[in-house]
């Protein structure tokens, strides 16, 4: 033994199991370990924290006296006051480019995106002044710009339409409008507040791929109306109505001058997002040119007047600073409820933008967001911009990868941002009088092309089949038949996935790779050999209510079929079952059920259950349902390789 | 290295990092298997038959000849050519004894439970009539019971009173309940069909263990008006207005010579049960004394003419068989929706408690049931039911549990059973008459005393708090609220824990086990040691869109933790971070980008990522999607062990 410093436990291969090696004497065998029995107030507190807390919010409040805890909480809750103290020049000239480069970005946006959600103009402005100075307060990401989004507002827009016609009651339509937003800012930070954050991870990455492709390619389908010229222009959204619409007034409703200037302008943001690709340098050549489009084209059309040719155009845009809306918003009534159901809707979607932006961000940039804070915080800054006439506003992709790229250093370039905004709301507004809406259609098309993630799509291809089947789904429902179904289809399909998942978990055979004591999935590494009258299988999920059955059922079918490849081929029949449960991280009462029944069922055919290395948990269970002394003490191995070692001597004595 | 047959890989222990082994030498090093690339097709065609087939149906239909298979398929759909084949005297014994035993339970029980269900007491009997005859052929299991059970009498009983008022309107009341009846049977045989009958494991055995015992005792509950003999009972069935309905009546509603004979009989009946728990063998005991208490008691009723001393009796019970009722079922019209919806509910707890049962007998005798086609076979006895007069049948566990005891053999114990129901509906429903109402009540509150399963709870309770808490909450959710409410809460809370596990998972930080290569959760094994400047963690799930940012916050979180502890001890930093990945059986995009993050984020602060032992999906994904390149195959690991193996001469290098 001196020769090695360190015996093995359960070092054994077929070839010699002739016992003649003295690291098999059960001395050295390692009991599996107990942990000590959990005080149950103690072990419900770390299911709660884990479940709600898992980040441990409050980590740096301990051992803190009361005067500092009340610093740490203000600036936990205003992160402005943490990341102000250090805030210096070299910063603020970072945050100044940045602010400036997406704020001539978001401009021309959000005239464009108030359209999608059937609203003014001015409302677009309005919700890319108020919420980005509130997000700036409150807000853990560094990054994101704060705004109307494309995919929110095309959402909001065909809820409240489904509700009130926007043409006939545009009063009602607008105070609706409100009161979604009001209620998706409460959604948000309640999930925030009482730590359900977690709940927007339900919508898979796969599904909000394709959702969010359908939902471009709809948008840019509603683009045409602006970018023919076309007056009467379908109400619905999904692609078989747009283009009937579209073909049907091809022969007396498009304007040529409006495709002419359309098409050229759409042409030149193409070229300077390929430039902007191109060297990473240049990223200010596409972040400027929707602005540099808009001015040159509303110079254009008011020297040529071609507003009288048929080109439409802005028309008139209101100067002044948000109004309050408070009054507004409706607190009783039926407009209350179905307020209540298009605020969640399109809180709970917009959450899911904001909260994936600032994910990335602060992975590239390695620093820490807390999801639930980030949520209150987004939550707060709609409830506040329901009161002062704006709607859903939440991070855009498209601003904050520009705004990432300009070098924003903190949430001071949305301020700049804010404040670009309410110089235009105060002065320039009637500069926008002769904008054509081709010009924004084409700033709207070219902004919504990236979000159809063609790459995406065919990673999800490759690496699941009924993850890009949710993705088909999502994109199909949203493009042929509407954004909400589009919306349910992608959160059913999660869902199935997720319930699939815990119904039917992965099994596999073992076999010991040569020269090692590691037992390994048979159909992974060919070159395994299993144990002659042993068969070991693997369970790959905890074992719960919702798949204990199958669970049982499966080992039974696994045994079946051994069994049939035995008696063809004359090898000494199975004498024992192993189960390595490693993977099986909990158990509950149903799971002990299935093994009691599994372990009597055995017993009629004279095969020993075995099991190998249980969890902390599970062993724990185990003893405390008394199955553990059921199926003896024995018959728990640390390893695989513990296990089998134990059961040879027993299969040649047979033999 | 002639002396050890087989070199173990990754063979270390902290204390031997000087590097003299041979066996650390590189080329031993096994390579992390890659499947081979799947075909699409077949990949998609494994998912699906595992989900809907996993228990291969078809199997025995495979290389057989036509007519063969025509043969099998018959015996498949009905069973009793299978087991009818070999059927000889000796069975029949054993079904007849068994079968007469469950007749004499079932007669008093279903005049009761047709009580329960708001029904005249024929309607019992007609349900144990048709109904166990077409489980007979169709059925798999050989030791269950059919007829009306006490939990699902009383869940139609509420869901039709809250549509229909079963006094003013009985006969569109009986309708709804045919309609019901036939959807349920409909529900069943579909879920079968397409096997879906994996659908009832989600509700886990613990809300079943709630929901049962708050049944039982809200059915005994509104026994207490027979046993009372109280005539203005409240039509609620919470507990407090039954109380408050039984204690108002107390000085003038209760009549003493029935609550005398109630309570001397239902003292009898407890007796008798408490002998055949004694005994196993005088299991007749308690099965018979129902029936002879009803006899008893009638015939001392009739003698005594207690009815006129205000002794509620059963009066008058319709002779004949089940009429045809195919032209009741409501096949349009709002009723059809309800009905639909009652139908849909009722079956849903019908199949689980008729699965359960037949799983349970199954597992005792060891032999096989096809749970999609028992669904089948459940939902046809069903449906046929609803169109001879009967309502909603399933396995019942108390009478299950005798005729199991009495040495049934086959399903012809219900066929025996169902012929003496025949005999009484045609001959003996006169004797009935002057049945007292007490003596039902008794049989109901003796029949319901065992699903109130304490023993289970308290295992429940043991194992898992959250499982208890559901159990609590499906149990006072029936008995304070009401059935429906009761089983709402089971299923949601069934649901929140399956969505909890897939949000949650367990992470682990594992140390070596001295003197082995194997690496196990500190805390379960306080002697595991963690190697100097290696961090190796364990994640205990698949790693999906539904737990990827868990995950990766998760494992920062012990990073950070680990880092702490290092800086105040100054033991080396960590340079490696190992993830070993066993249980981790699937990953999908979501999972590979938050592997890609962490890997970014450690790459910054300078610290290597290991995967060790990934499964075939999760390599075959990892190498799909490009981040096996981008980690490095190289920090690929078989094992654990060998991982660390790996890395401990790269840290020596610089300490």
């Amino acid at each position: 033994m001196s020769s090695r410093a360190h015996p093995v436990d359960g070092d054994l291969s077929p070839a010699t199991d002739g016992g003649n090696l003295p690291i098999k004497s059960s001395p050295t065998r390692h009991k599996v370990g107990i942990p000590p029995k959990p005080n149950m107030f103690k072990d419900f507190m770390y299911t709660f924290k884990e479940t709600f807390f898992h980040d441990d919010p409050l980590r740096d409040f301990k051992d803190q006296p009361r005067s500092k805890q009340f610093m740490l909480g203000l600036r936990s809750v205003f992160p402005v006051f943490d990341w102000g103290r250090d805030y210096n020049l070299k910063k603020f000239r970072g945050d100044l480019i940045s602010g400036l480069t997406i704020a001539s970005l978001c401009i021309p946006q959000d005239i464009g995106y108030a359209k999608l959600a059937n609203l003014d103009p001015k409302y677009g402005l309005y919700s890319s002044f108020v919420p980005p100075l509130v997000y700036a307060c409150m807000g853990s990401s560094r990054d994101i710009a704060i705004g109307p989004v494309a995919v929110v507002s095309l959402l909001i827009g065909t809820l409240l339409r489904a509700e009130i016609d926007p043409n006939t009651s545009p009063d009602e339509y607008l105070r609706l409008a409100f009161t979604a937003t009001f209620f998706a800012g409460i959604t948000e930070a309640a999930l925030g507040f009482f730590r359900l954050g977690f709940l927007i991870d339900f919508l898979s990455h796969a599904a909000v791929v394709g959702f969010m492709g359908g939902a471009a390619i709809t948008i840019a389908l509603q683009q045409l109306k602006g970018f023919l010229g076309i007056k009467k222009f379908t109400k619905k959204t999904d692609i078989i109505a747009v283009l009937d619409s579209v073909f049907s007034s091809a022969h007396h409703g498009w304007n040529w001058q409006t495709i002419l200037i359309g098409a050229s302008f759409l042409t030149f943001l193409l070229t300077s997002k390929f430039i902007g690709k191109k060297s990473k340098k240049l990223f200010w050549v596409p972040a400027t040119a929707p602005l540099i489009s808009v001015i040159i084209s509303t110079f254009f059309v008011y020297i040529t007047r071609a507003d009288k040719q048929g080109v439409q155009i802005v028309k008139h845009l209101d100067q002044g600073i948000n109004p309050s809306s408070f009054h507004l918003i409706y607190f009783s009534g039926d407009n209350l409820a179905k307020g209540i159901r298009i605020g969640v809707v399109c809180g709970m979607v917009a959450l899911t933008e904001a909260v994936a932006i600032g994910r990335t961000f602060a992975a590239m940039k390695d620093y820490q967001i807390d999801g639930n804070k980030e949520m209150v915080a987004l939550g707060m800054m709609n409830v506040v911009g329901s009161m002062s006439s704006c709607y859903v506003a939440t991070g855009s992709f498209s601003r904050s990868a520009v705004n990432f790229m300009a070098g924003c250093q903190t949430a001071v370039s949305n301020i700049i941002m804010s404040i670009v905004v309410l110089l235009t709301l105060l002065f320039l507004t009637p500069l926008f009088k002769y904008t054509p809406n081709a010009i924004l259609a084409a700033i709207i098309i070219n902004a919504v092309i990236p979000l159809i993630d063609i790459q995406a799509a065919i990673l999800i291809f490759k690496v699941d089949k009924l993850d890009f089947v949710a993705c088909m789904g999502a994109f199909f429902g949203v493009i042929f038949v509407s954004v909400e179904i589009g919306l349910l289809i992608a959160v059913s399909i999660s869902f199935a996935k997720i319930l699939l998942q815990v119904t039917r978990p992965r099994t596999a055979v073992l076999g010991n790779i040569p020269r090692t004591s590691v037992y390994r999935n048979i159909q992974q590494y060919p070159e395994a050999t299993m144990v002659p009258g042993v068969l070991t299988i693997r369970v790959d999920s905890a074992i719960y209510f919702s798949n204990s059955n199958y669970v049982r059922e499966r080992i039974q079918r696994w045994l079946h079929e051994e069994e049939e490849k035995v008696k063809a081929t004359s090898l000494p029949r199975i004498q024992f079952l192993i189960i390595e449960m490693s993977p099986v991280t909990d158990i509950d009462t149903s799971g002990i059920h299935a093994l009691e029944d599994l372990y009597k069922s055995l017993q009629k055919r004279d095969i020993q259950l075995i099991l190998a290395n249980p969890g902390p948990l599970v062993i724990g269970k185990l003893h405390l349902s008394h199955f553990a002394d059921m199926l003896g003490e024995d018959n728990i191995y640390l390893t695989v390789a513990d296990a089998v070692d134990a059961c040879c001597p027993k299969l040649s004595d047979e033999v």
